[in-house]
């Protein structure tokens, strides 16, 4: 696991290089030409996240309403939904879940244009949609994905971005803002403190994880790997959810990871902190906003655009150190495995 | 909150007279002649929940592709998502949210069909939107929703099988199944087995909800209402997302509340419940089906799509009994208020 956290400098770096920058260019191309009229992503556990991630870039960026599928409907309940505006897009490390691949062929079928983001270019994902994204991010050996997580981020974002380009081919200033990420990450990677962060949560019995907009699938994704590493109970919820109820929850003895950028997102997470310090609940705050008074995993900052590229690497070295400091094995995760098939 | 539990079955017998039924099938009449492509449902905390619901019937019954929307797309980072195509639904018991008010003014403004779901007819969100269904569930004491809830997913179920009728008016059969319903929820609520379930959560440290397909609002529900009124964290996941990571935080310290029906999603949790054996979890199964070996909270057998009706009831009195062995008062959770206005 700690292997593949610190490959990700190096994946974005990959990811952005010709090699696959200019297939992604390719398939972005050909979607902007089709003009779906609304996006529908399908994917699960980590990926399902990156999926979140481009559901906002989708409505945000291409103005596009985004939703993420149930698979069940389809797979368990028979639904066979009118998707013929529609782009489907399964999201999959693996391209190896039967319920996506069949999520996929029903769509194609109902003559949705459909695409897989996936690592595995052979898998059945990809074979089954009509179009097919390479996120290169080579092999994962930790069950608990990490690099595979930050490719599709920018597999996602990439395509996005060259869908509202409109030729795949992304402007000069968005060029120049990915290129600066690989070593963004590196100096973000570089940082010791994550690690120093593990002691403080050794004895915690659950942890609360927010962020708003961009920042919600970060905090979704960092409450994955602190359950999949440390077996810690770990709730995420969008700041605003987190006021309609959960609040009650939060206490001195509820650590909270709140994600906090410096655009809209961050901005409005204003609402959300003085609240937990009302609960006097014990807040640390990752990402680039500077909070006063809180305890800070800080992350260099970007747009709120990039900033899920960078805020869950901090994240993903303290879920590892944390589990270390648990005295489990980060690389062996008791109950799982690497593929899950599900109907 | 004990008191909005007990109304339940008579708010069920109201919504199904013909005093709110017959407004609900004009409402749905009006949506199927305008002929929507897709369905994006927005809402927060427990009306999330019935709108989860919702948007498995609009696809499994209507064939719409249906999702949940983010509002902070459109209220932070000024998404304008071309929603010509689209039914827009917000569902809140207050009417009261203004991030959901806006949501819907946006989508009016760019063409969408607009519905607010709401116990407040008065409200500005059913002032914002074009078509507007009363739930109709009397004023609710409690901070926790309980007969709000049920009334949102009674009238989203009303309303969209008036649709598939296409002049809103329920087939016989639908009708005498509707027509059972109150009944058969003061059946369930009678059963005193849930409060007698409380001492075995009394120490717990956090807890796991797990259900498929229709299902898996219930068990996004119950943690909420465990959440609100116990402060107990607690983790709902659909039983295939459980599989792919969250297995691993599951032993026998964790308690799982499995939602199990008699349909393809209950029969689907036959690969989750296995693997929570092996991990050696605590689990009770509410529902229907009678899993061989397991604790229980039986609920009437209904077809799964009735069965979010039912379900819910024996959990939500676990939670109150549960907050009240704890020494909580469920009636004023701390930090909590009854309409949580977020932008």
């Amino acid at each position: 696991m700690a292997a593949d956290i610190d490959e990700q400098p190096a994946g974005y770096e990959r990811l952005l290089s010709a090699e696959y920058a200019d297939p992604i260019a390719r398939v972005a191309a050909a979607i902007a030409e089709r003009r779906p009229r609304h996006v529908v992503f399908t994917a699960r556990g980590t990926s399902d996240h990156a999926a979140l991630y481009a559901a906002y870039l989708a409505e945000i960026r291409l103005g596009l309403p985004a939703g993420l599928a149930s698979p069940s409907a389809i797979t368990l309940f028979g639904a066979r939904p009118d998707f013929s505006d529609a782009l489907v897009v399964g999201v999959s490390q693996s391209g190896g879940s039967p319920d996506l691949t069949e999520v996929l062929r029903v769509a194609r079928d109902a003559g949705a244009l459909t695409l897989a983001v996936t690592n595995a270019p052979d898998s059945p994902l990809a074979a089954t949609a009509e179009l097919s994204v390479d996120i290169a991010a080579g092999h994962e050996r930790a069950v608990a994905a990490t690099k595979t997580y930050t490719a599709e981020l920018l597999a996602l974002l990439m395509l996005v971005e060259g869908i509202r380009a409109g030729d795949g081919v992304l402007p000069d200033e968005e060029r120049q803002a990915l290129a600066a990420l690989p070593e963004l990450a590196a100096r973000t990677l570089a940082d010791p403190t994550p690690a120093q962060f593990a002691p403080r949560y050794r004895f915690a019995a659950q942890l609360v994880t927010t962020g708003r907009g961009y920042a919600y699938p970060t905090a979704r994704e960092a409450a994955l790997k602190l359950m999949e590493t440390s077996y810690l109970p770990a709730l995420a919820f969008s700041g605003a959810d987190l006021l309609h109820g959960p609040l009650a929850m939060t206490d001195p003895d509820v650590p909270v990871l709140a994600v906090v950028g410096s655009g809209p997102g961050g901005r409005s997470m204003g609402e959300v902190l003085p609240r937990l310090g009302e609960r006097r609940a014990d807040v640390v705050v990752i990402g680039s906003a500077d909070v006063e008074g809180a305890s800070r995993l800080a992350v260099p900052e970007v747009d709120e655009r990039y900033a899920p590229l960078l805020d869950i690497l901090p994240l993903q070295r303290l879920a590892l150190a944390l589990a270390r400091a648990r005295g489990e094995d980060p690389d062996a995760p008791r109950g799982l495995k690497k593929v899950t098939a599900t109907m």
